[in-house]
């Protein structure tokens, strides 16, 4: 048989496995696994010493996202499929995101004119609904799912975008109508508005004060409703970016009363704290995201739900607003609540979790390509044609040397931002080289495809 | 010292104590307890081989409150104070309804004219805010309570009634700072609506649909939403009427996070099953209240939270509709969203607990004490001049056969209803005489007060 | 009539009530309680501005117990009846021992030969079971349990007195059979030999290995274990000196399956922390008890419980070992193992929870009365003789003035012990006179009894 | 390349993956997975339509233990491994059981001289100590850990095997520094001896008091200890054959605490109950197994832990004893005590967990590997070697498929029993042939190996 590519004598990890072989590759897709593989091939990578994994999948990731009010996010699909891949991803979920009055059609065709030719991933939407009107509900999102956007969010925060329960709950039924998934932003609205708004009254304006006006008992109680309102409807339902103890433990009592619960955390539960918030001057801005870091203890309860299952995702939140710009973290205002919310980290997020769990031993290989690729695939139906290395599934490769020591320096990403916030952090394991669908796209810090190489995909419902 | 009355040789419980004694009364005042009175006095009880209790203290009745479209609550002042002191009460708690638009003060001044002069025994009201407009939050309210109106209730169902949580938040914050104690109703509306409209759709109309429509899942989700409401405004609040095991849960969980909560269930929750709300016809009707009635293992839990001191109150929620009638329990409409929900119980409260508390070795009557006076007292700021047997207290004095066995008849009721739940229960123990501020209101099922007899009771913020 | 004592204008606080009367006591027991006694008296006592209260019981008390290997207690009966009573008490319940081979009647002859004419308040024992054979449950127990000795108990730690879980299961069996209530110092001793064997093999000597090697999950486990011996014989069950919220926990978790348990804390675990056992040199020893005193998170949990009503009982668990003392805390051995367990505290217990209780808001006077007299009284058999201020009650009085500030000193106590762990702790709050039976025990700082007023106190199964 | 095997067309399955592709087999391993091999052959089965999943993988029955007192085990390693394979096993592990005074050294010996060759399936040994004297912890364990034999299991239960808590650490202490893994079988002894006793006294000695008297709060609390001592040693610990939700929650705190916990359930948790054990006569001996068969409720709760990543392990816990035999079910005797413990099973396992939960839609085909054969590799050692289907490891091939119906009926069953607990039960799914290290053991219900075929499995520390 003849082959595009060979990669040869790298030690091969799944979800669930960890071998060494050679991998043969055509037309893109996985062909061959094997002790020694013989047959001729076009190319050849020498991965010996190299573990080979799954293409990451970052299934959280904001780009070139509407925001609002003179604020833009940093990256569009050029640059944040740029940083994902230099970070060892292939596949980026992106949010599209419905305008109030939009036809969800018109949202999502204006999306795609953004990501065409444009991306050095590939990428899958998620749908964002804001304006859940009946012809929404009952006639778009079932067409949209039908058509292959077969992942709905809500968000239970933020003034402009947030529903109501039962909004949710009409979204929620025709999610499960359909076969879609469902994937909630929980945290409490006016909670955080009571809150802020005494905060601002008080004269307390510092960045820091995002962190208080957000509590863990505005996640707890949203995560539980959101959980509460799944269960009503009996859909299963993704939570997000949790950041802390207690709301695992809704999580935990949801699936102990059966429910099926995909849980999500991020790097920055692992590794920021609200004292990042509390940095003299207006520092504290780079670390503004919803929810807000917490403290030690929540980051130790967020590594156990790591090491122990709780969670099945590992996204990186991606999303991006320049530090030094009045139309990112700078926005006129003056306020913590003028800041815009969400932080860089798609190009981090692999070498962070490599670097903080597997290599101090808190999670084993396996687990970590489940937390980065495989879940992702499954649980927003890519898989199998991503989310692992098996015969028939994409040659979606991620060449990883796991010894490969490097201190982070935004100077050395490749997003649109100015910043990051693990400026300085030491990890060890890098990317050295990405395949996407056998085509090499970047090797020991080279770009090497282009911005037509990535593909959209659907999904099946 | 001359006597007003002598309550010879009872045995007089309280919250804590039981002890042979007795009790010496002067201008409506317990001013003397001792082995033997041997002053003189211008009335005289014997009260030998009889319980003396604190006179019962309902804290939860609806009584003449505008219950909208043509529908009209059974009892009124009148014949709800009879119908409680006949139950052993002196006093109850009935709620002043703000209705949307209108100005508290209105509300309050209307529904003081429902009571003047028709009360047979003490009240005092709670104000239920529907209408949470800055005018009233911020200049009304805290008048109010000011003046002796300390406690507020909201709900989150009901749709001409409940609350958004910003509503919530803001009317706990206007209690807080002037002091009142806030009642919570906490079913999630959106999801009652939800399942509701499901099951009209589906040609559910029965009556047992009322029970499936409001599962323990909206109850349990209001009321870990009402409770992490309190948390962030720190206030103490009452969670009313609670039906169920997971319920309690919560309830103990804000407990462990360090809240103060007064938890409040009634009888409808420890006899009552949605088995009674399938009963043929439109007789299940009768047994229409919210949340619903749920099942054995519910009342269980239910049983064991009174027993190990979960619960607080032990309220009858009495909520009268006539069955039999147009304007209660047969309202036009056909279906089960029709039917006015909430039974009557005032004056079945006490011989339920006391028979199958009591009686069959559940608590003790220190606890039983507590849970029918004593504690609506300290909740709702009527301690001490209600609520006990102590020198300086109120002669409100419950004279209680523990051994006369009747069988429950609505017939013998009184209150202006047509129908008890409860109908052929047989209980042990019921009240034979009860004293309002030292004066015999009644006596063996005698009335011998009159509507003038009652007062109202402001309390302190 | 003619009274013995009045006391006048006080404010009697009961475990439910606060009330202000005067008091009349006749042949040392309560015979009045009103606005104003005008009866003649042959002594009266001026209490306006002071709290009357019952006078305390701490049923948690070692005295002159036999310690084994040349260790002694601190106190004998007389002085720890002494200390007990100006620290406002009336009754002590100390444990009597039952050595190994010892039959049960011999041990309680011996402990009143040691009580009788020494006691300053009245006494009453519990049995404590080291060697639980056939003819000590068969026949000794039921024996000494109808003869009114009511209260048992067993230890799971320390080699010389641990049952096992066959002789545990045995003796509460007797105990259910017989009436009485058990007791159980839970903390697992195999546990705690491990990782003290472990310790002194690592040459961690110090006073501090006492608090590392009886660790948090010591106790939690055990108690979980005697409470489900106790769900299994279905016997109510006493949880002494619990010292953190992982057990706190247990306790709920047997409620809520519907258990009787009755839990008691004590001022070591709301003040101490493992911290003041790492004081340099052999100052640590000062604060060895079991369980050991944990930190501020545990502290924290242990007055949640003490203010949501999880705690029945607070307890000094007054075991006393002079400091500077090879009979004591010196004994010769220099490591942490030979350290006796215990510090001394009845004296200091009601002014420190009434100080850090009542004083700083988180419990209430009732509450407060509650916790260190009524609650001992209810749990063992001694209510309503003691325990309240009631008709019929006896007169144990303790007036307290609740706003005479003292600092607590070792030279100001009356214990036989060479130290307190609390000196130099500020307390507002103090016992000014005490009455038993009637009878004035001390008055200002001064003993006014004699070791022949104390009685021992039988008590019904 | 030449090679011995191709297993052409079928489904892979493996724990994380399904793929439809070739494999090619030499020298017993898997040395490639292709979309098509076009080497040669010397042998090729057609898997169209067929899964190809790891061989099952039993890590618990009991084959020709010593079981005392007339007792003999119905399997001996012949019949038990041929069972094993016919039920679509290619390794099982059993005990290898230390009695009292004996070496481990010797019983190690003993044991595989009965198994050696007479194994149907590869082999491994769990080593059971019931005699942990210095000499044994101190020099054999280590030797024989050191030496391949890594998991030990202790018993909590069984007079003549438990052992006390002081014994269990030790065991656990010796097991981490070696590098083994321990198993707990967690039932505490003293409350099912009470129990019993009490039981027999009554007269209550038919087979069903085997459930009453060994009930979840014996399991529960023997579990909460069991996690308790392997937290205080630090070393990760099994917990055999859960049955009920209540010992769920003690895995489930325990994991939250960060501790690392295997669960293991077995087939008689999810398909018998206690009403199984109260057929008439002695026929409820057939299901007398510990912990015993619980209710339906508690069968839901161990779905849900199967459904929601609870459990980690399915495992059989074969241990057969013929029903009408004196020694086996029928040992004289005539009460429930004398009822051997345990039931046949090894070759419906794999069936009944696909029939009832892949099939019925409960679990998906991945965990459904991952449960029976994948995740008993990684815990006990065998892993890469044994427990999926991937590139270097063993050619251990189960031919599965999926739509094949059978009724189970003993007569079909292939062990040396002479009853099944789930005679006549309809299941759809079963194994059609499985290769051990690329031979062909079963075809069709036909055997093809020989008792020499099978081999011991060393594993590493």
């Amino acid at each position: 048989m003849s082959l595009d590519l060979i990669v040869r004598g790298g030690t091969v990890v799944t979800a669930s496995d960890t071998f060494k072989c050679d991998i043969g590759v055509a037309d893109g897709r996985i062909v061959q696994l094997a002790t020694a593989i013989t047959d001729e091939a076009a190319a050849i990578y020498d991965a010996r010493g190299l573990l080979v994994m799954p293409g990451g999948i970052d299934s959280h990731v904001h780009l070139a996202q509407p925001s609002g009010e003179g604020v833009e996010m940093a990256d569009d699909f050029a640059s944040g499929t740029r940083s994902a891949l230099f970070g060892g991803n292939t596949t980026v979920m992106p949010f599209c995101l419905q305008e109030k009055g939009q036809s969800l059609r018109a949202a999502v065709d204006a999306y795609h004119a953004k990501a065409h030719n444009n991306c050095l991933t590939d990428v899958s939407f998620h749908l964002i609904i804001t304006d859940p009107t009946p012809a929404v509900l009952g006639q778009e999102l079932p067409a949209l799912i039908a058509a292959g956007y077969t992942s709905v969010k809500v968000f239970m925060t933020y003034e402009a975008m947030r529903l109501n329960d039962a909004e949710i709950l009409a979204t929620m039924d025709a999610a499960r109508r359909a076969g879609a998934v469902m994937l909630v932003h929980a945290e409490n609205e006016d909670v955080i508005r009571y809150l802020s708004d005494a905060h601002v009254q008080a004269g307390n304006i510092h960045a820091k004060a995002h962190a208080s006006t957000r509590p863990i008992a505005a996640e707890r109680e949203a995560t539980h409703r959101a959980l509460t309102l799944a269960e009503v409807v009996d859909v299963p339902v993704v939570i997000v970016h949790i950041s802390n103890g207690p709301t695992i433990d809704e999580v935990s009592r949801a699936r102990s009363r059966g429910q099926r619960v995909i849980a999500e955390t991020c790097p920055q539960y692992l590794l920021l704290t609200k004292d990042d918030l509390s940095a003299d001057g207006w520092e504290g801005a780079k670390y503004v995201c919803s929810p807000p870091p917490r403290d030690r203890e929540q980051q130790d309860a967020c590594w156990r739900g790591l090491e122990t299952g709780v969670f099945d995702l590992f996204s990186s939140d991606h999303c991006p607003f320049r530090f030094d710009d009045t139309a990112g973290k700078k926005r006129p205002g003056g306020t913590f609540v003028h800041i815009p919310n969400g932080i860089p980290g798609v190009e981090t997020r692999m070498p962070i979790l490599f670097s903080e769990g597997v290599k101090k031993g808190r999670i084993d290989l396996n687990r970590f390509v489940a937390l980065t690729s495989t879940n992702h695939a499954k649980t927003y139906g890519l898989y199998p044609q991503k989310g692992t290395i098996a015969i028939g599934s994409d040659a979606d490769l991620t060449i990883w040397n796991p010894d490969l020591s490097r201190t982070i320096r935004h100077s050395n990403l490749h997003d649109n931002c100015d910043y990051t916030p693990y400026e300085g952090l030491e990890v060890s394991g890098w990317p050295v080289a990405v395949y996407l669908r056998g085509q090499l796209m970047m090797k020991d810090d080279v770009l090497l495809g282009s911005g037509s190489d990535g593909a959209y995909l659907l999904r099946p419902a």
